[in-house]
């Protein structure tokens, strides 16, 4: 008698998880920038450069979900 | 004796995760983009951008998850 | 001997969880969308280009669970 | 032998999830529309335009899964 | 007889749940620093490194989850 449980598709819901804050945080940081580019329009190049950094930073947990998939 | 469990449709609900941080993401970026375009009307390219790099770097987030439905 | 668990409904539930991202956020693009017209009503064609762009996005997110569910 | 676990009722509990984000969504695209037509009354119609159309892309997510229901 | 439970798919589930505050904190740290940028631009040095700092010490707890993946 043998029982096993196919639980791989735990993995998607550990990405699906995964994508949860930084999916919301990238639309915080750029509603950000967006407003505060309307509000000081000759600061668009740094403010953009803000956004960038924090999006990145944001999207790189995701991404490390998504490698995370095929390493465990 | 075998006892399967097909929990294939797991992987939906991974997936049904995987779209709630970065459908909410788009949203509050595209609101920032409206409300900041409103503010500032000849920034309105610039601010597109803004907003089309990050919902696309949200919407990014959404699609792994479709494609990682396939994978795992 | 077979034990079968019929748990298809799981995809039911999968579909549930891809809708709160994209509804919430279609909701919040639409809002911003009308108070950024009403503060620049010269601007709601622009206004509403950019809605109805972050509204398919999101909205593509939520339509992709429903495919999936035939699919997966 | 055969042991079937009748788990129709999951469908219910994923249609309630897939209600709470369009729900949640309309509401916050009906606010913004009031909102937007007390400030600016005489768009009324153009606001009008835009919470339908915002109201209509978050609503079909949620009948899509009571049509899912019956599919599954 | 033998029970074999695959739980190794749960540690992706503890990674998803891990990034969920780092990527939301780091988005609304973007958002102030950005704000507050456009509010007082000859600050934009300072302000740059609060919010470096900030989005760093959010990020490495999204990132030991990864190597706490390893470990256990």
């Amino acid at each position: 008698m043998e029982i096993t449980l196919g639980l791989a598709a735990l993995k998607l819901v550990g990405y699906g998880l995964a994508t949860f804050g930084p999916g919301l945080g990238i639309g915080i940081a750029c509603y950000g920038c967006c407003m505060a580019t309307a509000r000081q329009p000759e600061l668009q190049g740094r403010l953009f450069t803000n956004f960038i950094i924090g999006a990145a930073l944001a999207e790189a947990l995701g991404l490390i979900g998504f490698v995370l998939a095929f390493i465990v």
